[in-house]
């Protein structure tokens, strides 16, 4: 019998960086969450601020946004679009987010997501994230209720 | 006398694509924003939708976001980060967006900007750009005044 090596794709690393992490974020599984990313991340979340420097930064600010979601949460990827080289890849997609609140109801919105990821000693690390929601030029307000 | 070929590294390449954008959108020349997008360019804006799938939409949506800005726009590009390979790159930033209104007075706002880029035909494109601004988890409202 012989062995027969199969190539993996980019693509379907990344696909399986996303999904990892996916869950992770579902499961408010902090440290799992935070091994995606490399140290120096520069990253742009839908809330509070316009950056967040650094991996201690953002684990800062993923525990405050956890704790906002005391019921389960719901992280869904949509839409994932890759574009995958040998090192270097970036990908956007639509995530439907959101939890159940201590009422037992369940609350969701539609996010935009894109992250930019670095193949570093074998291992594929999102170094760059950017979520958000658009918001409407009159009222000035976050944009909840659009569907893709 | 011998002519020295400099071999052009794709980060100034990038650099170079952004600068070209900025000054396309500066100016409200509106083909030649377009023209530095490819065909199925995927595009999450700021404003108004979750997203914008083809230059054709994408262009009457900038033609809408330039009509709403009658005086002088301003658009700097600031903290430009670019990872780039021989034919994929992502880059992000920090954007001053504003204009001068009919009264003539300045109004600006921080934006966060992330494009990803294809080079076709020798050509660098952008097939990806997400622009934002964080909002407040407890008015909902779109946050203009944070600083870098």
């Amino acid at each position: 019998m012989k062995a027969v090596a199969y190539e993996v794709r980019p693509e379907d690393e990344i696909r399986d960086l996303i999904e990892s992490w996916r869950k992770a974020a579902e499961a408010k599984d902090i440290d799992a969450i935070l091994s995606h990313y490399v140290p120096d991340i520069v990253a742009f979340d839908a809330i509070a601020q316009l950056r967040f420097r650094g991996r201690d930064a953002y684990r800062k600010h993923w525990e405050a946004c956890l704790s906002m979601c005391p019921g389960q949460m719901i992280f869904e990827v949509h839409d994932l679009n890759i574009a995958a080289g040998d090192d270097l890849a970036f990908c956007h997609s639509l995530s439907l987010c959101g939890g159940t609140g201590e009422n037992g109801e369940e609350k969701t919105g539609w996010m935009r997501a894109t992250a930019g990821c670095r193949k570093i000693d074998g291992k594929w690390m999102i170094v760059h994230e950017h979520f958000s929601a658009p918001f409407d030029m009159e009222s000035g307000k976050a944009l909840f209720d659009l569907q893709p």
